[in-house]
């Protein structure tokens, strides 16, 4: 693949009528994303409406060597669905039903393009839900592709954990199905697993098999703040020792807090905060809350704020799933670099208080904030895009965040995934091992036309 | 890869001295397994003792076209390990430490030769334990390769989830380290998850991260009885979707459970068994405990035996640990051909009804049992392993198992892997999927001589 002649779309243009264009409204709309990055118009845009639409997409592509890219909801955040080649970029709107839900089985098989917030509106009535909150209300294919997870995956897991079946269309248009409705399997390589996180560039997902869970009996939660950070985070990795079975544990830090507070109008105390939500019988809840109280406690908590009535906790994590536009709103003007590391817990201490540090000797602002009980968090580094300085100095940042992980045994994304944004780190993380994924794409997409300039060494 | 001349092993036998062997014992106790199915002594057999000894003995094999196949303790069901075209057996047994245990982020760095009664032995101190049992005492290398799981598995999920990381020498003798020790990561394809259930056909797997568990703080068991199988199975499926957390829910048929009680000298009433356990706080364990008796009632349970006592759980659980010698110990001089399917759990109760009467309309005997929380369930058929006509018919049953369990929506096999004993089944399975296994494949081994003739189509 390299940057290809002009295409004659002309035999797609007929297949999908008006669900294929190349106006520039369209095309531009899909050349941008939530963050810093820019770059990258496709050709055209198509919005097919089946897997067999999606197939003849792939054949067209593949027999004339032309970019095909994914779309979701457009909310990645290193560039994933970006056309770095141009081509073409498939938006998933279209095939956005519930195909089935099956409450015996807790799975819901589900096409890619519906959002979180969808699927679980579809499912409420039946006592089950899908747990896995990115924050944004992004498409369910968009977060198998990049292997998303969020707040709950302390308790439930990532898309790793959450997805038990595929239905793919590789490059050549040929459909596999991956994984079945049982809920283990040992028959040959996990192909559900190599696709979940590949981010477009193996195949496309035109179907996915859901694993749910019960809705739990009662909820409860609570906002506790802390004296510092250190206090904070220590209290997070023994309560994850102790095996509470948090279903949410995250951090604030004080700028955060104070973005949020001025967001959602809100007055936590202006310390690191931890918020904490726990899922279970009812009995079960309040022994898990007692005994979260107790290793609080321990560790200096200045008080807790519960949220037990259905409309609290929905404010609550409301407050917590808009810190990125709180925090984007406290530097007005300002674009993200959002950063995304993952460490193993008894690192997390050392992670944040360094990048913190760090942040603090900057010439940037970077409130922190992260699903802690992972050992996952983000700095959000603020920046004046028209400045070259500030862009220079939140790159060293994040090259910063990244090396440190690397170097405490973690990773160099927790949850958003490589796109273009990270892939200058992949050789660090990975060693030989990132050949070995360049070697497994080329044989799935020998011709290079899946998402190319993702994820896998650029010389395909 | 073709059956190859006879190779000059003197570079090999040279860098390992006296773990190296081309002795017919030796060959001939790596030729062998636990089953049915013999075929496929290697050509010689050597006792690595480190990661460079397993690159160099890679290196070797790679440049004289020789297979490789790596071998744990035997106890593998469908010949994964067998020599079906000569080669070097690389026994693991000498690779066999815990490198690390890090008892704050609840993970152990091991080799892959251990065992995982001794990794639990090494771990009892430390408050942690590796829960994945699939019964018999295989090592944690093999239990990886084979994706294996068994009674805990509905709580703690199997291999793929309890494998962090890895590290594997890959067919040319390049040695790649998958995944890290943080809890999660975004950062490419998932091949930690690839090699996990690869068989060996992808790589050599020579230390393993693994996720451990915090000790519960209570346990407690019971085996509890029900009029009909239909009873049994619908208590499981109802108790699943209560969203109790279950430590284990394993199924007894009455056969089974005579086998048992003559193997372990007990008197367990001769009617379909269920054996549960609960782990959690006093306080969760006797809620768990109260709410499983109460659904157990509704479905006619005939009465509990509580197991409180540590040692009254240890002999309940050896005994189902010992369910297949003691079946095999029914029939005097027959040998087992286990089966191993796994449904979504609606489909449970017809799936093992269906299999119940197709062995009692048969002429042999096949007690069935199964980590039925999972929608996963055995028949040990046995055979007079001088019998053509008893080995025809126990093709048949497991085929018969196999294709009702696709029919159904599950998979041909939920724990013990492909090997060669599955392979007929696995395009019935997987469809054009399968052609993908083999150019990932072909991909990571062209010349083939990793563990050939397992999982993959043969024409590689």
């Amino acid at each position: 693949m390299t940057d290809h002649t002009p295409t004659d779309f002309a035999a797609l243009a007929a297949l999908l009528a008006d669900r294929f264009s190349t106006a520039l409204p369209h095309r531009a709309a899909h050349g941008a994303s939530e963050t810093h990055i820019t770059a990258g118009v496709p050709d055209a845009v198509c919005w097919p409406e089946s897997t067999a639409e999606v197939a003849a997409i792939l054949r067209f592509a593949q027999a004339h060597g032309v970019p095909v890219m994914a779309w979701g909801a457009g909310t990645s955040l290193e560039g994933h669905a970006l056309a770095l080649h141009g081509g073409i970029t498939v938006n998933f709107a279209r095939m956005a039903q519930v195909i089935e839900v099956r409450p015996e089985d807790m799975l819901a098989r589900v096409q890619p393009g519906i959002t979180r917030e969808d699927l679980n509106r579809a499912l409420r009535a039946t006592g089950l839900f899908f747990p896995i909150d990115p924050g944004a209300n992004a498409t369910i294919g968009g977060m198998a592709a990049t292997r998303a997870s969020g707040t709950a995956a302390v308790r439930y897991g990532t898309m790793r954990d959450a997805v038990l079946g595929l239905e793919v269309v590789l490059a050549d248009g040929t459909v596999i199905r991956t994984g079945t409705a049982a809920p283990k399997s040992s028959a040959g390589y996990d192909l559900t697993a190599l696709m979940v996180g590949s981010e477009g560039t193996l195949g496309l997902i035109t179907e996915l098999t859901l694993r749910l869970h019960g809705q739990p009996e009662a909820v409860s939660a609570a906002t506790c703040g802390f004296a510092d950070m250190r206090a904070a985070v220590d209290c997070v990795i023994e309560t994850m020792q102790s095996g509470l079975p948090m279903a949410r544990i995250e951090f604030l830090d004080p700028a955060t807090v104070a973005a949020c507070n001025a967001h959602a109008g809100l007055d936590l105390p202006l310390i690191p905060q931890l918020m904490v939500e726990f899922h279970g019988s009812p009995a079960s809840v309040a022994e898990q809350a007692a005994r979260f109280g107790d290793i609080a406690a321990e560790h200096g908590c200045t008080g807790f704020r519960w949220a037990d009535r259905a409309e609290d906790r929905s404010a609550l994590w409301k407050m917590r799933h808009n810190a990125y536009p709180a925090i984007l709103a406290s530097r007005p003007g300002a674009t993200a670099v959002v950063t995304d590391v993952c460490v193993p817990i008894s690192q997390l201490p050392r992670a944040v208080e360094e990048t913190a540090a760090d942040i603090a000797a900057s010439s940037i602002p970077g409130p922190i904030l992260g699903h802690v009980g992972d050992g996952n968090f983000h700095a959000i580094l603020l920046i004046d895009p028209t400045s070259k300085n500030d862009r220079a100095e939140a790159k060293r940042l994040a090259a910063r965040m990244a090396e440190r992980a690397l170097r405490l045994g973690g990773t160099i994304t927790g949850e958003h995934g490589v796109g273009f944004g990270k892939l200058g780190h992949m050789q660090a993380e990975h060693g030989a091992g990132w050949a070995v994924m360049g070697a497994v794409k080329r044989a799935l997409d020998p011709r290079n036309i899946l998402n190319p300039g993702k994820v896998v060494p650029l010389d395909q």
